[in-house]
């Protein structure tokens, strides 16, 4: 983005969000075969058929082509995060279908395809922006499902909401997170619904 | 131990726990100064001035050396998880202590000395019987907790005692477990407070 702001849209040909895409694409299907911490932009750049520069132009790193792939595999999962939520009527059953949701989504991410659970590893070992911004959402979701909950009567009032969605939060974080969840194989069926239930026995007003 | 067997202890010469111990320390320091998976027995044996003949007499691989050195890291984890248990009079102040004194111990075993770490994340990936064992003392430290609260009223009984124990112990364990805990080093000041008080919400009568 930076590198393509002085070129006027016109002597651009293609929209930069098509060139973008075409190669966040390109690299997704490079990644996915050769893995991501192999893959120099040098090698992105034959693959394409583009010169290296030409890449640089609209992205400054191979992070950078990196993140976007991270950031779209995220959003993946969070759609269906937020799709098994909306699937149920009450608060309580809301968290149990979230809890489910994140650890299979993000279990397929890892082991559907390996070379991108590399790039979200990255990702989250290295802090990157796409996955604050994913753990942030997650959070967010979180607390609207507390907050419709407190307001059905379902759950509890007293302990400050920021507080309650911290704790829950840090509950799910180990199925969030692929690189702690690569440690969790051995729980992934059973721990989905035994934390939801201390989850809302905690909860209960 | 198998291969120690058919050696009457006459012909021994010193005891043969004493020899064991003696391997172990020795082991212990040369692996936290050059590293577990780098060593090999021969190194070992040449650093303690033994043959690797007289090693394999008393140990079976470098593994058995290590889950010894693991076990008794673990035993001294527990015993400071256990004394900071009983310094609590009642159940639910045990219960954050647990917690507490589980992330501090587990943190320091971390930073303290990396090389033992690396044993400590080898027994947890393989998982060596030493870590198996360790998880199941601490599935019981916690269950006779939960006993004691349920007698004295402190704990709610409507839930089978398994699986409170079970899902407690889900909560515990990625601060227990050293590969895990290097993914939650942003939350190690504020996750045993905060987790403590939603288990404690969760076992209210």
């Amino acid at each position: 983005m930076k590198n393509a702001a002085p070129y006027p849209i016109s002597a651009r040909g293609p929209a930069d969000h098509d060139v973008r895409d075409q190669i966040v694409a390109a690299a997704t299907e490079h990644f996915s075969r050769y893995g991501y911490e192999k893959t120099t932009v040098s090698d992105l750049a034959k693959a394409i058929g583009f010169s290296k520069a030409y890449i640089y132009k609209f992205f400054e790193s191979k992070q950078a082509i990196g993140e976007m792939i991270c950031a779209n595999c995220l959003r993946e999962i969070e759609g269906e995060v937020k799709a098994a939520v909306e699937e149920a009527d009450r608060p309580p059953e809301k968290l149990r279908r979230m809890l489910k949701a994140i650890v299979e989504a993000t279990l397929r991410l890892f082991s559907q395809d390996r070379k991108l659970y590399e790039i979200a590893a990255s990702a989250a070992t290295e802090h990157w922006q796409a996955t604050i911004a994913y753990e942030e959402r997650i959070q967010k979701l979180l607390q609207d499902i507390l907050q419709e909950g407190r307001q059905s009567g379902d759950f509890e009032r007293k302990t400050p909401l920021d507080e309650t969605t911290m704790a829950i939060y840090l509950v799910m974080r180990p199925y969030l997170n692929p690189l702690i969840l690569q440690h969790s194989f051995d729980y992934t069926v059973e721990a989905p619904a035994q934390l939801s239930s201390l989850v809302l026995r905690s909860l209960s007003p």
